[in-house]
């Protein structure tokens, strides 16, 4: 294969590494720091590698684990937008900017790779296909246990309840993996209940 | 599935997001702090999935994200030890922590899944499969990108110079990714050129 063929995908490697540097809501689970981007990836590549039979039938997890390496690049350029934080919910500005940096960091790979990658991560944002719904729920599934592991995290500094909770993340997580939503609301119910009690 | 089994991959989730806090001589890509074993384990897998088109004739990528996914969880118990740094080269009582490590973290999964996870690390350990081989090669070409984004990073830290990097890596490199290993070499042999005119 031709050099400039590597160049290419090296600049878009080396371009990625920065999402190292992307900031999220969550805590690692020892609750020492806030997680950045590239490890939550990685946690969730291995959640759904992991946690492939609890996928519904005909999601393909290698799939899955592509869309979810790649799902965050777009942070690099339009950083994070906390779940439960202020802006939320003003998503034509974020998917606005959102879609101009999947266009410059997909740009950078050979015509072909940026194509496939944009697409993947199209799928990923779009919700619509079986594998993309398994990952959506995936990535809504793993920061919850993340603020159960560190007391509270991101629900504790956004003053977030219970009904907030289930409203919001049922819809996303219940119906593309229901196993995890009714293993995941039985200890989220547990740990407001507990803290109500106090 | 019974909710035991869920109980026992989340425990191996929450337990495997400990490789967050195992940091490496390497630096993230804008210098600004050492890399963990998370994000250097999504970054790895991403290298492998943009870099695909370089594996040699046989290598199943997707098994190769998935070891490459996996291949640190050791650190965890048994930590990270530098390539340059000093015990690099004492691997007997390493492979021993490592091996332990492994039962136990493993060990934690349905029996099943557990033996799957433990046998693609070992694989990936033995190096001897194709895909064992490339995973492996993509382990040792990561970090010397970071350090020619970085000024030096670790070969500045441990006073490598290029016949010790030639040395140590050229074998670990260029038999199962020569096109990698060519592109790599050109780059560090003229890092060290202009740093030897200085």
């Amino acid at each position: 294969m031709a050099d400039d063929d590597l160049d290419a995908r090296m600049a878009f490697l080396m371009d990625a590494g920065r999402l190292a540097s992307i900031t999220r809501a969550t805590r690692v689970v020892d609750g020492s720091r806030y997680e950045n981007s590239a490890e939550h990836s990685w946690h969730l590549a291995l959640f759904a590698m992991t946690l492939a039979d609890h996928a519904p039938e005909g999601v393909a997890i290698d799939r899955v684990i592509r869309m979810l390496l790649l799902h965050d690049l777009v942070e690099i350029d339009a950083g994070d937008v906390p779940f439960f934080g202020a802006g939320a919910e003003d998503t034509a500005a974020q998917d606005a900017a959102e879609a101009k940096a999947a266009a410059r960091i997909f740009g950078l790979l050979p015509a072909t790779q940026g194509a496939a990658f944009l697409s993947l991560w199209q799928e990923f944002e779009a919700c619509e296909t079986p594998d993309a719904r398994f990952a959506k729920a995936l990535d809504r599934f793993q920061p919850p246990n993340l603020n159960l592991a560190t007391g509270g995290g991101s629900w504790t500094e956004y003053k977030v309840d219970l009904a907030q909770f289930t409203a919001r993340m049922q819809p996303r997580i219940a119906p593309a993996a229901p196993g995890l939503w009714a293993w995941l609301i039985g200890r989220v119910t547990d740990y407001f209940e507990k803290k109500r009690i106090g």
